[in-house]
């Protein structure tokens, strides 16, 4: 076996110096995981014709779905066979498959949504007659969730598709009146799905009841043919998730059965009478933990480029550290370290950032549960900053990844780029950055306004209650430091966006005005806020992990100290600016950070390996586990169509004739 | 006219204070340069059959390619007649065509490579025997130019590829040793070129002589087969460049005549005698040249950007900034303009900092002629790190403004994907961007290692000699005293770097460990001094402009310092760690900042369309100048081929069999 694999990899691997099979069941949560997950793969990854003649890339936009289609019906096929075996939880859980259907289809798979949102949506909000119809075998429904309109997005009470209530028939007469208003975005929505949630201003009577969710049959059960006063269709190829069949819809006077309104919370009676439901916040739940499901899906995502990029670095030689020397590995020019070792950082940060909030929510939600909303806008202001932050984070370190692997980093066939395009959506999708950062600002303001007047304030912010002011000597515990020297800036960037807000109150302006002027501040406050808490958790939650051998305990903490130095690093201003950081602590920092460089360069290669990310998922031609790097890209090239016939038609057909005309 | 253009653009052009035509010259250079530009456009794009059925993003990777070479020889055609009738100069100025190859291709012409580089090459480095053969009309030659192989980029002088001198047959044998010596990434050359420029190493009687470059034909050139010895293709897919046709080349004893050396400076004579170059430095010139041109590029570049995002959010609302008013303008959330200003400046940076830097190129291009090669370290330089840098943040910014579009600017119709995709490839293309870096910092430490021991220093760095102290009074008067603080920076930077050298070497290590171990370090240093020269040049040019009206002087000076106040607020904690800025002196900048948004906010929309940029090249459903955006986006899906049927094959094949199974 290991005569096949890269020597260089070989050699790293010898120089590891931690159990890397520790570390791969830590990742996954347990050993019992792990061997869970392993036999999920080797179940879906043995199923037959899921492999591509023609890789997926040289194919058409049309080919890419058809494709998609055809793969995606097999993944489901034994994805419900795992169900009905009880092997799969019918959830998103990391170690499920929807991480072996990203590798196979490169993107995600089309039936996504009717899984992952369309199902749950009905279980959630839909009342117990409507699940006990929708939700049975045989309903013939593939079904999407249509939210996002043409014109509308971040502000759904602006969305302008109505369902406008009709006595006489008990229907509901949805439309679409404006070209803005068509729903646009749905994953599955094009060509997939025969029906949707679709989210609609409701009208009784001429009066506006705000948005409902309703269900609504798209596609004739049969034909597949979509329904008269439907038009639908895809929205064109974008920069990732190609395979998702992302569409619109717009409705003409499309009628739907009063009961076809999701009522398991607000309801419209046979008479037209609107019942309101008794807790909005309620819908909250769903929202929250897919932006929890962010932080584990890029911390997923990270580990798969930092893979490519740590295996490639070390199998790649370029110039000479010293003259008369071989060509050196690029993984160890120290700039090359800088560039990746922030990545594995930041996907253990994000994985263990993702485990807190998982349980932090699972608590919040229990309480709701009896009764106690306490809770839910301090995890509403956790989710939002989190999300925002580490979905921006995760491009940014894809990125660096991808330039760390050079020109051969931009060939689609290293798939860096496919990595980047997953994560760059995650920015956008299920609230916007700006928008979230904004949204835990508010919540951030309140509670300084809270503390200023000696209200309690809860766990996580407790701090801004002292009005923070870091001790002056404390820098000599560096990690500690740190998280200290952040909660000072949390503070002092509360205060100024504060401040700011204050300072154009007194001037005379609106409240809103004074908050929309001092946005940037407000929006740093909260980043800061994420950061904060990110190196928090991470560093107290890897240190005071138990049963964990040392030589893992050691990496472990390596790799949270790196990720606060880093932040410190690229945090200098603030931390100058509002904690007692001295010029001399961050040169410090500094050499500390270039120190932590050289302490994880020989446990590089085992870091990614204990990802454990298996070449048919990480699909890259820079990444695999053997190293033959160069041997696969020129295979790779060798499956281009263009590459099988010796001269391609446009020769004769367009160049030799401008060659002649031109006498070339 | 107006009657079609979207209300909110209308209004915003109305706004506008300056006079949009006389900026529109100053970035053409003149008012001659933007009617010529305009006589080409119109040239172009008046040629028939250059638009396609099938928007190209729906085409598989060969329909782009073979779709590409028709639409590149037209365009080629078009440019060759300009040349005949002397109405384009045939250079690569920022007026020519190249950039509506850009928009019409949606990437680069695949024969970029044989007008952009070999025949500049033939012409630089070819004897003038040499020169009349092959530039003669007739020769039949499309060529590219190969120098990376799939082993090497950077490294040079690792280059794999052997041209052995056999002097009974007065040939050069070429060969590709191993497998990573193929020739991989060079334009044109999969299957459009019959012929190459090849770098090699030059072999004469078992003694290596360096790297050579030899002229090759690669293919017949009337049937266009490749020839026996030759193994040559496409090498896949990539981020961007698809219509660029990167090829790899192998060569299998393959001969070549010895007068297919590029003779101008070595030579290899008929008995195998090699004369070496009178100066290696010369050949520094062009690759000097790209790099000057990468700045305006990226400028240019940039420009598409934040077109795109600035009419984009004036035409968007979301959301309202007050209750009871409607929806606002994303324009005006501050953090929208926060997102987006930046780079309207960037751009104009790097343009007036392209502008400069072929002056200075022109200068010292010409002592060069007279002998005086003293400028050269000092432009080699100057070009790596504004390369780097420019390239870098061109990339952050186009990111920036693609994420400040939302869900739409992750559409391919939006044309951001495709902007970043050309910006991105421009880090690492024409020297990487950390190797630049580092490039310069070698030049920075020997500089300040002379400044030490009291030599006199270029003038770009002469500020050094003063082992430079800000003075505490000068942040009075905003824009210079960044600069001055940034020199500051420059200086500290140098400074810690040079002393962890030292410090490395004092505990013993090599001199290139200690670099390797400090050259994170070295980059910041390398990274600040660009910065500093940016902002110098950006500032000090702008304020010298003279014959300009008061208006159009007034927002270029505002536009040059947000970017100076932009760059402050982020480089906060160098300038507290090196300059005398106190951090009050940092919130009266953040203060200034927000006052500079809400300065050039009324002018943003103008500040766009003075870039002039063509919707035809402009290519972007979101940036069109009618503001259409919604109708475009609508009008783009509609050409999906999958739109076209109302039920896609799929649904029969697979879909339904996989309900019926699962009794879904």
């Amino acid at each position: 076996m290991s005569a096949n694999i890269n020597k260089d990899l070989v050699r790293e691997r010898e120089k590891c110096n931690f159990d890397i099979q520790e570390l791969i069941h830590i990742i996954d949560g347990s050993k019992e995981k792990t061997l869970m997950r392993k036999k999920v793969e080797d179940l879906v990854l043995s199923v037959e014709d899921l492999k591509d003649e023609i890789p997926e890339d040289y194919l058409s936009h049309k080919e890419k779905f058809e494709n998609a289609v055809r793969k995606g019906c097999k993944l489901f096929d034994v994805y419900l066979e795992l169900i009905d075996n009880n092997i799969q939880k019918a959830d998103r859980s990391p170690s499920n498959i929807y991480r072996i259907h990203e590798g196979i289809l490169k993107q995600v798979n089309p039936f996504l949504l009717h899984f992952g949102l369309f199902i749950p949506t009905i279980v959630n909000q839909a009342n117990s007659e409507q699940q006990a119809k929708w939700l049975r075998k045989g309903s013939k429904m593939i079904g999407t969730y249509s939210q996002t309109e043409l014109g509308h997005g971040t502000f759904l009470r602006g969305l302008e598709t109505t369902a406008t209530f009709d006595p006489e028939t008990d229907e509901f007469i949805l439309n679409s009146p404006k070209l803005t208003s068509y729903k646009f975005w749905p994953g599955g929505l094009g060509h997939i799905s025969n029906a949707s949630i679709v989210m609609a201003q409701l009208h009784i009577n001429g009066k506006s009841h705000g948005i409902h969710l309703f269900l609504i049959q798209i596609r004739d059960f049969e034909t597949h043919e979509p329904l008269p006063g439907i038009k639908v269709g895809e929205i064109g190829p974008k920069l990732g998730f190609n395979t998702a069949n992302n569409g619109f819809v717009g409705f003409n006077n499309y009628r739907i059965p009063r009961t076809n309104m999701l009522m398991k919370n607000a309801q419209v009676l046979r008479d037209g009478t609107y019942i309101k439901s008794k807790n909005d916040k309620l819908t909250y739940g769903s929202m929250l933990l897919i932006r929890v499901h962010i932080l584990t899906d890029v911390a997923y995502e990270l580990a798969r480029a930092v893979t490519i990029g740590v295996r490639y670095s070390a199998v790649r030689h370029q110039s000479v550290l010293k003259e008369g020397e071989p060509e050196s590995q690029v993984l160890d020019y120290v700039t090359q370290q800088h560039k990746l070792f922030i990545s594995i950082a930041s996907s253990h940060a994000f994985r263990v950032l993702g485990q807190w909030m998982w349980k932090t929510y699972t608590k919040v939600m229990a309480e709701i549960g009896d009764g106690n909303m306490d809770q839910l806008p301090e995890l509403h202001a956790l989710s939002c900053c989190l999300k925002a932050v580490s979905s921006y984070d995760g491009v940014q370190c894809v990125e660096r990844c991808r330039l760390a692997c050079g020109g051969h980093g931009y060939l689609l066939s290293s798939n860096l780029p496919g990595v980047y395009g997953i994560v760059a959506a995650s920015v956008t999708y299920e609230g916007e950055y700006t928008v979230l950062l904004l949204q835990t600002a508010r919540y951030l303001v309140k509670a300084w306004n809270g503390a200023i007047n000696g209200k309690t304030l809860p766990s996580s912010i407790a701090f801004l209650s002292d009005n923070f002011n870091q001790k002056s000597s404390s820098w000599d515990n560096l990690p500690e430091a740190i998280i200290e020297g952040f909660k000072a800036v949390v503070a002092g960037k509360i205060k100024t966006a504060f401040d700011s807000i204050q300072s154009h109150v007194n001037k005379g302006r609106d409240f809103e005005d004074a908050w929309n002027l001092s946005s940037v501040k407000l929006t740093a406050a909260s980043e800061a806020y994420a950061r904060f808490l990110i190196c928090d958790v991470f560093w107290s939650e890897t240190k005071k992990m138990t049963n964990v051998s040392k030589n893992v305990a050691v990496v472990l903490l390596q790799l949270a100290e790196l990720y606060l130095v880093y932040w410190a690093l690229e945090k200098s201003g603030d931390l100058l600016m509002y904690s007692t950081i001295s010029k001399k602590n961050i040169d410090n920092i500094q050499s500390r950070y270039e120190e932590l460089l050289g302490l994880i360069r020989p446990n590089a290669v085992g870091l990614v390996d204990a990802f454990d990310i298996r070449d048919e998922i990480l699909c890259s031609t820079l990444g695999s586990y053997d190293g033959r790097v160069y041997e696969r890209l020129m295979e790779e090239a060798a499956k281009s169509p263009l590459n099988k016939d010796k001269v391609n038609d446009t020769f004769h057909k367009y160049i030799k004739p401008f060659m002649i005309k031109h006498k070339l």
